[in-house]
């Protein structure tokens, strides 16, 4: 016997699939759930299922919400003449912790990658052309400074070079509290281009 | 904002419940999940609560099944004079996928820990002393070698002290291909004071 009982197989196949789970957490997550009472795994299996059916992308800035429009488009007190551009609902939410912004977000959803066969049309720039109307002042590209990141922001930047909208990036250099000892040339160099006057 | 969506946040919830799973691990598994289609949802969904339905305990060794009997106790191949005494069905199924044991077993469900306040009677003696009859000719201890593993070793002997079985216990010291340096100095001891003749 190689095999657990087919339940517990199917549910360790299944939680295997997830990121960075591999057999033997599936293994050990499956024994867990099992030794849970029946309201416990029922909460988790309607959780996963409530998540899935109601959360669905902002209509305007495409963040993930269970709403029509996400809490942050909706906000009157928000700077509507900016919007920041991000790779991810992740990114947004990370920002929006660091509590340094009050403006709109755009989600693209990815990240042009001509090696992953990903471009223009395969995330949400048709979206954010649509959005750059007169109110908008200013477009705060914050994707990461890779080639991709880099492709990404260039085509951003060509689709608002005929409007009178600022487009900037944030700074790129080395993180509050760390040691310059850790970290790789580009950075270090990148921090010392763009210095700022004290 | 500090909170996701509801539904997200309750999924997180559920997720970060899970053993070894964190608040950041359950957002990168929640973001995963509502990525995926609704039939990947319901079948995760669908895993979690039929294992927890049909999975249960063998009414002879109480391993997990979801049969009345394991596939084990049911299959008449097995070597039905010996059983071998493990604290979970994980220790089951490491011993079998090993291969060198053809016997029956008894899963404890857990091991006589004072400390824990887990004494004989919250864990499955009483079943495995309803089990002693004259067919059985060995029982074989599988427990731990710690103070729990080896206070559980000893109660199992004292069960069966008046009965003709012979009781053992698995063989503790060196892995197989492994570096002898890296061992404590108990199982250094134990492999020494054990050593057999070759």
């Amino acid at each position: 016997m190689n095999e657990y009982p087919i339940p517990i197989e199917r549910l360790v196949d299944e939680l295997s699939k997830l990121p960075g789970i591999g057999r033997k957490t599936a293994l050990r997550l499956a024994y867990h759930i099992i030794n849970l009472n029946e309201i416990q795994v029922k909460n988790l299996s309607n959780a996963l299922i409530e998540a899935k059916e109601k959360i669905h992308e902002c209509k305007l800035c495409f963040n993930l919400t269970d709403k029509e429009y996400c809490d942050l488009c909706s906000n009157d007190k928000r700077d509507r003449s900016k919007i920041c551009v991000v790779e991810s609902p992740k990114d947004l939410f990370a920002i929006e912790n660091g509590g340094g912004y009050n403006g709109l977000y755009h989600v693209l959803h990815g990240i042009i990658s001509p090696m992953n066969g990903i471009g223009a049309g395969q995330i949400r720039l048709k979206e954010l052309e649509d959005r750059l109307n007169d109110d908008i002042k200013e477009i705060i590209i914050a994707t990461n400074l890779s080639v991709e990141g880099d492709a990404t922001a260039h085509y951003i930047s060509q689709l608002v070079k005929d409007k009178d909208i600022l487009v900037t990036r944030i700074a790129h250099g080395v993180p509050v509290g760390s040691d310059l000892e850790y970290f790789d040339s580009v950075t270090l160099k990148l921090a010392l281009k763009n210095r700022t006057e004290i």
